[in-house]
């Protein structure tokens, strides 16, 4: 099993960098590292909405001896000239707009009478409303030192800073750097396109009519959503049936959307299995690294799986077995792990824990395979869900993690300490 | 703060369910119990590529004395009419085909010849490469009790057993089950939409040039991810300038395509607040529930906050502060529980945690205002990054965690004890 995974893990490559728009790149890894093209804030500009004035104009200003300063417009954010501050005057400026010159500091107009003449006033009136307020005069009841209520240019970030390091993965406040910055586009790895095909004619898709022998598809449903949810633009194509030649054509029509490729069902040694039958002679052999290989592994569920590229581009292919059980721990243990290698992620894995084992009686494993089996997961302990069968989807429904019971190991006792994978 | 919360959480309402094609509800939850219409599997079939056998004719079998019987055709999976066992009679038999009348067990095909006389084999020949194994003798090397490598109808799921409880939120293995019980859709509440929309006449879409007092708008896209994350479909509506009319038709053409709206800036004490100068008088007195409420909140970063509803299906409406770590701030705090429960989440809050408190020198809060600071968190402790500065957008970007200072602390130690909301 650790040779398969070694296997794919060394074939499939991180996808090419693509410039893409910021909210089309969440989610996705940062190529290089992103530099701040200039100083955050740009310039120096109010952290309140108050009044900008001279240190000097209010020293010493109280409630009782208030500095009575001639008011000479508004500076609101957003505008180009500001006005220029002389002695005894002030300017009424607004949150984030910029310290006019000759100012030196900002009252909160909270410490003024908002030039109501009436003490203290909680906040401005709207401009529209009260549009004489810009002018006219201001009681300051308040001294400030300088600088107060001022954010200093570049004091967020500054010019030539690295505001983000390549192989960072662009979440919310990511993506709130970089528009900050200025970055209207990024250069990161794409979301990998992934096909999802189940084969099996006995396959039905849900909402129609299941005939004698039939079931219906859950594996194309399944890991749709499963490679969505691992970070992958995924495209379900639905159930082939088992003839070769529709298959090969299925999926050559595929290849021209695809940068990973699954299957399901079709690789045990059965004599209906086409996804065997059509994909072990694709490969070209001047062709190095093209071609299916098909595996036995010591595991349980998924012993045969399938692993190798194909079409002119050499795109991945994972053949993975066809029970539901099997087909969806195949894909934990090793399309997942693809998929976050094509985005370029650095942890590809689901995260592992320690757990105790709540049980009723000993859980049995076969010598010599590694098992996987289902249960949840919650302070430290874990209870199996369902039993071994990997046709057993209910109890895979109500599942959070995977427990793992060694290759060498045939029974596991309530109470013993086992390894789990979180599935989250 | 707690009270705001409250309000919000009072007057949103999970939406009205929809029912979904299957893929188009990952991440939904789920309105009603789903019962099981059909047994899983639907019929006895087989867990193996083998043969059908009875148990008599293969009693006693070994390498040394193999069962010789006679092959009478092909049960491939999805086969209509299985053909009859007969005594002495075997039938070519794969994964998941039903369990043909007369056989009573399967045989692996590694326990047998495969048909071609040469001891055991470890696997069948495809079908269309040699259809003579379909017919001929083969020979078994082992005996198999009754119903061996039979998976019997109904051990996964019965007819009439509850699949899936209402409330569940649809991950990839509740798609696999409920594509496997035959459901084509499904009834869930759909995912909000979330319209975001930023005011400012300073701000300019980054890629574009800043003239002198503009800054990048970058909240329109913090919160379009961020709603997007929470589980939302989030439209970015960008950057409105401060100019009341213009805001309020924005928002009444956003209303057809909004479950939620929500706006960043304009809502504190300055005379350009155009949200508040908007949206203060909006609503109907006559119309119960209409209207926006404007606070201040006692918490830092976030203080000026609004919330109510606008339009005529009373749409919610989160009005935001503008800075860039309030806004964001209030969106993990206000938003996101909002948006998870029109989601029908029952789980609508960040976690949070005990963490130590690691750093150089104590924290320091104002008294009165319950504080959130940027942490990161690794192993039960958290280290503050950047300072208190709502405008600190850079260290926002490296945080993943907020550092909760109640309102009655004003300064926290190194080494203490203190809660964070992780943000995951």
């Amino acid at each position: 099993m650790d040779e398969h995974l070694d296997d794919i893990l060394a074939t499939v490559r991180p996808l090419d960098p693509i410039e893409l728009q910021l909210l089309d790149a969440q989610g996705c890894v940062l190529v290089d590292d992103i530099t701040v093209p200039v100083s955050l804030p740009p310039f120096d500009n109010s952290s309140m909405d108050g009044y900008a004035v001279r240190v000097a104009d209010v020293a010493g200003a109280s409630e009782e001896y208030p500095a009575a300063l001639e008011v000479v417009g508004d500076v609101a954010a957003g505008a180009a000239e500001p006005l220029h501050v002389g002695p005894g005057q002030a300017a009424r400026i607004m949150t984030g707009a910029p310290l006019p010159p000759g100012a030196e500091t900002v009252v909160p107009v909270e410490w003024t009478d908002g030039g109501l003449g009436a003490g203290p006033v909680t906040g401005m009136r709207a401009r529209s409303l009260a549009p004489e307020a810009a002018s006219g005069q201001v009681q300051v009841y308040r001294a400030a030192e300088a600088r107060a209520h001022v954010r200093a240019r570049g004091s967020d970030v500054k010019e030539g800073d690295r505001a983000l390091a390549a192989g960072t993965v662009l979440g919310p406040p990511q993506i709130s750097l970089l528009a900050a910055i200025g970055r209207g586009t990024v250069r990161v790895r794409p979301r990998p396109r992934v096909v999802v095909l189940s084969t099996g004619s006995e396959l039905v898709q849900p909402g129609g009519e299941l005939a004698p022998g039939q079931i219906y598809d859950s594996n194309s449903f399944a890991l749709t959503a499963a490679a969505r949810d691992a970070g992958a633009i995924a495209y379900r194509v639905g159930a082939v049936t088992d003839d070769a030649e529709t298959l090969r054509t299925t999926i050559e029509d595929q290849l021209v959307r695809a940068d990973l490729l699954v299957t399901t069902g079709g690789v045990s040694v059965g004599a209906y299995d086409v996804v065997k039958e059509a994909l072990s002679y694709v490969g070209d052999e001047d062709e190095p690294g093209s071609g299916m290989e098909f595996r036995k592994l010591a595991m349980q569920p998924g012993k045969p799986q399938g692993f190798g590229s194909i079409g002119p581009d050499h795109t991945p292919l994972l053949a993975l077995p066809g029970n539901p059980v099997s087909s969806y721990v195949s894909f934990e243990l090793f399309v997942r792990p693809a998929i976050r290698t094509l985005m370029g992620l650095k942890d590809v894995h689901r995260p592992r824990a320690r757990a105790r084992l709540t049980a009723d009686e000993p859980l049995t494993s076969p010598k010599g395979r590694r098992q996987f089996l289902r249960g949840r997961y919650a302070d430290g302990a874990v209870t199996p869900v369902g039993g071994a069968g990997s046709h057993l989807v209910a109890a895979l429904a109500q599942a959070d993690a995977l427990i793992v019971v060694p290759e060498d190991v045939t029974a596991v006792e309530p109470g013993s300490e086992v390894e789990v994978v979180l599935l989250g």
